[in-house]
């Protein structure tokens, strides 16, 4: 597996340095395979990116090397596990991306990657297909240099991220013992702003539901009836501004009763943080920011409970006018969750909020459309400070210990399943455009990605877990 | 123009009973003619029902009967000035009918009229070509017999009524001295509820707008902006709860100010109207009825303004979940006004509050789609009293002076251009379904709607106008 003409490399780094060629080569044959996850003309394409990841791993040196079938897109897994007396670690990465439309602002087609000053460009390069094969390269400079890796490792790589969570829950749920460890490391977040290195800490989980407001059977002429009957577009507006105040602050009883406090330390560890207001806000397009009271905008996006209309719908949207009252409102709306707030009791304290600010001239239902629990690290876990070494010895500055906004419900899962205390190693950088037109990865975070993994598979051989 | 072997009539009563078949049969080849103005592809059919009502006024004894062009569906018009010192008066109603959709709701077919149950069934029947039938009729019955009307007749049909009102009002303004008379005789509105004979003494103005929210310029993610960014539609509807409070009474500063106040008079009249407010929320299928403190259902629907949100929008409506926050978010909404207000100075008002409503993490404007104005009969009018007589002597029973929820635009443009004092002489039922599937005409009203035009030409010959 070394290059011809080259002296064997006898430490990762110098193989890492011998093989970036062959290894980008390798990244842009899997960038290459469209598989997207919610599109089924895709299936194809994501069982043979499952296939030539296993080939992958079988080829540099994994055991027990496995397609598995799960009822959606299967899962890969590997294992490693001839560290005797060293801890395990369990990675999880997921090869499936998100759907490439607008196709159209995509300054390079989505599955043809080249690198463009120092990025990677692709679908998947960032999430999660770029930090994935980084595992396989850490992996590969190990056991080629070494024979050994320093932990016993497990890899679970799976392909239905971008489109349902159940699968793998299933799947997961079924193969507890086979996915034991002491540790698991997911790779599929990323740095601070600025691309500065950053561990993430924390995620809001989500509560995601329905309004229907439901009034006369049909539309009725607003002439005829108008001043006599409820109207449901203008009962779904009270129901939403007695959801959430003008200020920001959430008008539902109890909404924050399990919303941890942030204590002292944790303001002024967000204090520290570099984040730029004013960057944010240009970076929104919107004229001003705005949120609950008493909290900054870093943390009001991080650790604070959220409530949004995601869509909302009644009566007559076409052009010019339509003089009727609207036979039902509509809204899709949101809450992103704290610790120790649960989707299932926010759904219930929302349900009750909207039928108490019902009209009696309408009627109104809730339906939950989804959920995701909130997910907190252990952040004085021995494995995270293990981490914050790596990251600081292959980037040469301290990660900062981050908070992101959105949902990764795959955290929960594996938290809940298989009680495993969990570190967000994760390289992409916040302007990589995951999800978006020319998603790309940073090419300095994917080399020096490898290496803050090879260091932490290290440091983790040292570290005492105190299980 | 007489039935062979039957004595000429020589009284318009005697001359209706002899020709009960013929004018069925008339009536029924006018309502097969699909004049719908609003779909192009019927274009021709508007024509042919013009052409066809010209040749019918020829027929009948009408003189200069023209079919003009206004740029759009022509109008017909023809007149009957030989009345020396009496009174003129110009009638008015319309050819057009509505969409016949959803044509799967008919139970007969909408342009194949039959006689069901005492209704003639059939799209226009009472809206408006039954209406305009009777007026053919009277004249016909008078002119037949007598060989003169007690009136000077001019009649003014127009083909655009259910399209737009912006080509009759340029032709009427071009034709002022033509069209020239002493009182303006509209037939296009309808009894009370139960079919009680009833004259319209008002009818309600309209405001149509559009307000637009404008936040990001793309939708962004919930879970990386949520909290620190105004959602769009939830400023919509901070807004929108901000015109309308949850009792009824709009909270536009001033909007207020131009309502005349209902008279204890007007009170009283309303309240003797037999209403029933609960076979009224049984119309409408609301479980409860709504509207502003203080005042009865039938004053709400029909001299009360109102606000109304017709339409209303904003990011994700599919299947299922998409967590963003919405670039944008819109409504279209109306107001009924009543006299005096305008919809100029309406709109002028509602765009102020709407900017006092806007909260500063987003943007908004107001965007005029629509207007009218109220319009109120001069109730003390001599002409008033004479077709109350006139109605009282056709059915029996003394009408009702009833209030229209709905607009007619062409009113305020008859009253505004000619200076016309406006006499509100319908048929209808409000069970007629008019602009819905089913469209009837009470035969009973048809009959009598004709004998009692010929009684108020002959009350309005006698009644002194005083000019």
């Amino acid at each position: 597996m070394t290059s011809t003409g080259v002296r064997p490399a006898t430490d990762p780094e110098a193989y890492l340095r011998q093989t970036q060629d062959r290894r980008m080569a390798s990244l842009f044959e899997l960038l290459r395979i469209p598989s997207i996850s919610a599109l089924s003309a895709h299936a194809g394409d994501s069982r043979r990116a499952a296939q030539a990841i296993a080939a992958d791993l079988r080829g540099i040196g994994m055991d027990h090397v496995e397609v598995a079938e799960t009822g959606a897109h299967p899962v890969v897994y590997a294992d490693w596990l001839h560290a005797e007396g060293a801890p395990t670690a369990l990675v999880y990465c997921h090869y499936d991306v998100q759907p490439v439309d607008p196709l159209e602002l995509w300054e390079s087609p989505p599955f043809e990657p080249v690198v463009i000053d120092g990025r990677i460009v692709a679908r998947g390069a960032a999430d999660d297909k770029g930090q994935l094969h980084m595992h396989l390269r850490a992996i590969e400079a190990l056991l080629a240099t070494r024979g050994a890796l320093p932990v016993n490792l497990k890899v679970l790589f799976e392909g239905d991220e971008e489109s349902s969570a159940d699968h793998l829950e299933t799947w997961v749920g079924a193969n507890r013992e086979r996915l034991a460890a002491d540790v698991g490391v997911v790779s599929d977040t990323g740095f601070f702003e600025g691309n500065l290195p950053a561990i993430t800490v924390s995620t809001r989980g989500i509560l995601y539901a329905q309004i229907d407001v439901l009034g006369p059977p049909t539309d009725l002429h607003s002439g005829a009836f108008g001043g006599a009957v409820e109207n449901p577009a203008i009962a779904l507006a009270h129901i939403i501004v007695g959801l959430k105040a003008v200020d920001g602050r959430i008008l539902i009883p109890g909404f924050y009763d399990e919303v941890l406090p942030l204590t002292p330390d944790e303001h002024t560890a967000f204090s520290d943080l570099p984040f730029d207001d004013d960057a944010f806000r240009r970076e929104t397009g919107v004229p001003a920011l705005a949120g609950e009271p008493g909290y900054m905008t870093v943390e009001r996006v991080a650790i604070r409970p959220t409530l949004d209309v995601n869509g909302m719908w009644a009566g007559f949207e076409g052009e010019g006018t339509k003089t009727i009252i609207p036979a039902h409102a509509h809204a899709k709306i949101s809450c992103r969750l704290v610790p120790d707030q649960t989707p299932d009791a926010t759904y219930e304290r929302l349900e009750a909020r909207v039928l108490e600010l019902t009209p009696p001239g309408v009627s109104a239902s809730v339906q939950m459309l989804g959920g995701g629990l909130p997910f907190r690290s252990k952040i004085d876990h021995p494995a995270m400070a293990a981490a914050s070494r790596a990251v600081e010895s292959a980037f040469g500055i301290a990660p900062l210990f981050t908070r992101e906004g959105g949902s990764i419900p795959v955290l929960a899962t594996l938290g809940r399943e298989l009680q495993l205390p969990l570190v967000l190693l994760g390289f992409a950088n916040p302007d990589d455009h995951a999800h978006a037109p020319n998603e790309g990865l940073v090419l300095d975070n994917y080399e020096n990605g490898i290496r803050a993994i090879i260091h932490f598979w290290d440091e983790l051989a040292v570290t005492d877990l105190a299980r």
